[in-house]
């Protein structure tokens, strides 16, 4: 059942021992909804703990330093920034069908909890914690702040996408008007720095970049053999697909792993309008507009060479 | 002489034939302030011709494409985003003691307008002119919004920064409210896209990257002979040394060039706390606190050597 803020107000202040999940493979946003929600139900008085099927990465310290909470028998289950109970990783089975509040801003939820706070419109949820907690007169401290800052500022790519909603911009204001917060410190932990493996691996991604079609199309293909001589397994190339959208003319990129001799993974992104989904699926693929993909078998040139005639095609 | 809103109001209502003059190796703000600035003075009936001493580069064409006015011998003469005269190229003989009216945001600004309109404050010089413009009570068009708020996002690294301030983003809020723009294209022209041949010369780059002092110091060192080998010159390399701050761990910064035989041009940047002008000032240096430089004269391992020994005093 889809809910407002005045039933969510009354949801969460009539709370008691309240466990809040995260998804698994945990971001920003889910990191920063939970441990805000977390400062906000304190300042209620109200006891919880924040529960995660993966390990939170480092770079997320200064949010969940604070600790998780203690340990109790949970009364209430909350779900925040979680659109399928299926990602819930190891915690769906055992509150899968438990959860009682959700708080999200995914179009594809799938409405599991017994209510839901569903912004789809939201940049990130925690652009709806921050209103819900303006909405119930909660005073956001600083930690709390820094917590929904870091959720709305990662979701949106530091207000770059589509998806970032004039309230993110606001709230974004009213928090530098606000607190003493080093946001420049935030961002430069989630949008700039790397790993140096990282930063060698990603040259030399950059250095097999092969620009078709005039430079519409950018292809990296990166073979077995090659990933021996990196040292590396395919799933060490997982998130280098955007690379190839950083070509100033490219409309569509292309990275083609090869999972198995002569079967290529191939992880299409379109720089802007074109919509890959589509193209993805006259070759047995699919996926979202902007980020698609599809499995091909064959030798390596040759099914480059299909990849290639197929976005001319979709292009022309 | 420093004048606020309300005079400034009076001169542009008050002037004629304008020519609008934008600093040398233009940028996305003072592109946007001198565009922004043409548009508001069109909606006044005043007609205006915009200046620059180098060509714009054509990731700017959204903004110039509009043409930069039509020849007039002009009786107005504005500045903006210009701290100082002589960052007007081929325009500072001919105008640089004639400019009556200079919009800017620079904290160094040298004062050399008949009067000048300053926000030191301010994210960009385009801020100002669109609360100028509000001010005014101007209609802001859908160009002189994409304008103003290329400035700002430019100037702000896309609300990364520090230098970001709460007006910034409540801009920015008032724009995506406003305005059919398509901010994500004009985020991805400004911030992510590159050429192949830039994006080569950043992976050889990163491979040449080194870790020092535990992860503190990110050294890379290009000599002449490696620039040969790439088939470069040390200025094609201006640009690079954030490029030594994206290491996870790294604290200072230092992009070493080999401009003559064993005469080193070194680029440091910090990447949060240490003021590298400091420690630049030690070896004969300077800048400012999160980027400055020095010329070091030496073989390249004894150079690395004294660099490595300097931050790591700086540090201690």
């Amino acid at each position: 059942m889809y809910i407002g803020f005045s039933e969510t107000e009354t949801f969460l202040r009539n709370c008691e021992d309240a466990i809040i999940i995260t998804h698994q493979s945990p971001d920003g946003d889910c990191i920063g909804a939970a441990f805000g929600l977390k400062d906000i139900l304190a300042e209620l008085g109200i006891r919880s703990r924040v529960v995660c099927s993966d390990v939170f990465p480092s770079r997320y310290d200064f949010m969940t330093n604070v600790g998780a909470g203690e340990e109790f028998e949970p009364k209430t289950v909350i779900a925040v920034d979680i659109a399928d109970v299926k990602l819930m990783g190891r915690y769906t089975e055992i509150y899968g069908d438990k959860v009682q509040l959700c708080i999200d801003h995914h179009e594809s939820n799938k409405d599991y909890a017994e209510k839901t706070l569903l912004r789809e419109k939201a940049t990130a949820a925690c652009e709806i914690i921050y209103d819900l907690g303006k909405y119930m007169g909660i005073n956001i401290t600083k930690h709390c702040a820094m917590c929904l800052y870091t959720g709305i500022a990662t979701d949106s790519g530091c207000f770059r996408y589509d998806c970032t909603t004039p309230r993110a911009h606001e709230i974004a204001a009213e928090m530098k008007r606000s607190y003493d917060i080093n946001f420049a410190r935030i961002n430069r932990y989630m949008f700039e720095v790397k790993s140096l493996g990282r930063m060698k691996l990603e040259a030399k991604v950059s250095e097999l970049m092969e620009e078709h079609l005039g430079g519409k199309l950018a292809v990296v293909a990166v073979t077995q053999d090659m990933m021996k001589e990196l040292g590396i397994g395919p799933d060490e190339l997982e998130g280098f697909a955007p690379l190839t959208i950083q070509l100033e003319n490219t409309e569509v990129g292309i990275l083609m792993r090869e999972r198995e001799p002569n079967v290529f993974k191939c992880s299409f992104r379109s720089a802007d309008e074109v919509n890959v989904s589509t193209i993805c699926q006259t070759i047995g693929g699919g996926g979202h507009a902007k980020a698609a993909g599809c499995t091909v078998e064959g030798e390596l040139d040759e099914v480059k060479k299909m990849l290639i005639e197929t976005v001319r095609k979709a292009l022309s």
